[in-house]
């Protein structure tokens, strides 16, 4: 069974586009689990028991183990096996940003998909076609394409505008010094292309974006998306959940982090979010 | 002392712009080495023992240590504290290409300048100024921003021509729909800006492009690069240390990795690289 199978089965059984990120912060976790032994483990297992039949996927953010070294990380995988054993039906997606040289690529995804054995990782396209490739050579995993991201500074760089050309590795249809999309829509189109040989393509698009997640719909109908900003970063759930469906009013995911986890209620909430997209979808 | 103190002091010292990637793979580790416990850790530290007189600075591609897990990554923090005990003058540069969103940099940055204990780290623009400002924030390390990379995709995206601008999360002043430079020159261009601020820029120019890197040190007269593919990735190594060099001559650290690592006599292969540099600078 491959990532987006694993997927539309969940979607289904959970009636959900609902992705939490499980992002935790030793500052923000509650007192009576930071003084046991694992308290991040300790911590996403409370979200997971609370939550495991209202998402798609969970989304750990490497970054957020990263930060507490090898004791943060040996709880991203006690966290990953937990849900491997009690919950092998729901995708766990690595939210990692991972790109580099052919080379040490193929090192990020052995770890990735060998290590860490999660079903997806986050991957940045800067470096081009070459660096993402040793990710979808596994096709049985989800390869989630940065394309444009939910913080201000995505504009930055990704709404460039750019000369377009398709990159597959087998030299470029340039057009130099002719403007066509942003960088993030070429970006896009690219993706789309690498979809057709390897077929286990997904994009980043930030909620905060929905007049450019609308644009990439258009060239993507039918990719799956993994969208963040409708929580604690107030994009507009309502109006990216409308335009960001495809034609069977899925393939998207919505990820939540912060507002649901640090909640008093994180089970209510999370109901509550997976309501809303339902009802706007 | 901050990063471009140390590694000036070093480069003196050592006469030497050759950085040594510590990129060990274990499938090409040599035997006797593989039966030890902490292999990958005795791997760095033979590296480490042969080379320490003929750097400017060591590079662990963290990529390489991912991909074992745990232990692996156990044993880039021993080969981090090995070379911060007996060699603390010699700089360590983390290469791990991050970059994310406002909270989750904060994060990777905690981990990077925190728990390794680094002197700089490599990261991607493609999220923008607000997603590499957590590192620049500390100050006395060093953020080396990839711009051009050494590998065949680089092309991809990077060379794509852009309208330009100057994002420094005080808005933008874009002209839309006007051509002006390729991406990896408007990257560089906004590099300059973050550094009048922050002054502890660096970036990422493959030898591969030495061209490109002729126009990025037009543009960056000043600032320190980080040049990869003089190895074995067959770089041009006499162009690029022509062309790369500041006024004073230096201003640039050559990478080589594998051609090094792997080379039956590390030593003598170091010296022999470290002295093509300097009679082509």
């Amino acid at each position: 069974m491959n990532f987006k199978q694993k997927l539309e089965i969940i979607i289904k059984k959970n009636n959900s586009l609902l992705c939490i990120g499980l992002d935790p912060d030793l500052e923000k976790i509650p007192n009576f689990l930071l003084k046991k032994k694992d308290s991040i483990f300790e911590f996403n297992i409370e979200i997971i028991k609370k939550t495991h039949d209202l998402v798609c996927a969970y989304k750990p953010n490497i970054a957020f183990y990263e930060a507490y070294g090898l004791k943060g990380l040996s709880q991203l995988k006690k966290t990953v096996e937990y849900i491997k054993y009690y919950h092998p039906e729901i995708p766990i997606i690595l939210d990692a940003k991972r790109a580099d040289i052919g080379n040490a690529s193929k090192m990020y995804a052995k770890s990735a998909f060998g290590y860490w054995n999660v079903d997806a990782i986050t991957v940045n396209p800067y470096l081009g076609f070459d660096s993402i490739e040793p990710f979808l050579e596994y096709k049985d995993k989800g390869v989630i394409i940065l394309c444009k991201t939910s913080n201000p500074g995505a504009k930055d760089f990704q709404d460039s505008y750019v000369s377009p050309g398709i990159h597959l590795g087998s030299g470029l249809n340039r057009t130099p010094r002719e403007i066509v999309e942003p960088l993030y829509l070429n970006i896009a189109r690219n993706v789309v292309e690498w979809d057709k040989k390897y077929k286990n393509c997904l994009m980043v698009i930030g909620a905060t974006w929905p007049n450019d997640l609308k644009k990439i719909r258009k060239i993507a109908p039918n990719m799956y998306f993994l969208v963040p900003g409708i929580g604690a970063q107030k994009g507009e759930a309502e109006k990216a959940a409308k335009v960001g469906v495809n034609k069977d009013k899925s393939g998207i995911m919505f990820n939540v982090g912060r507002s649901i986890i640090y909640d008093p209620y994180p089970r209510k909430k999370a109901s509550e979010l997976k309501n809303i997209i339902n009802r706007f979808r």
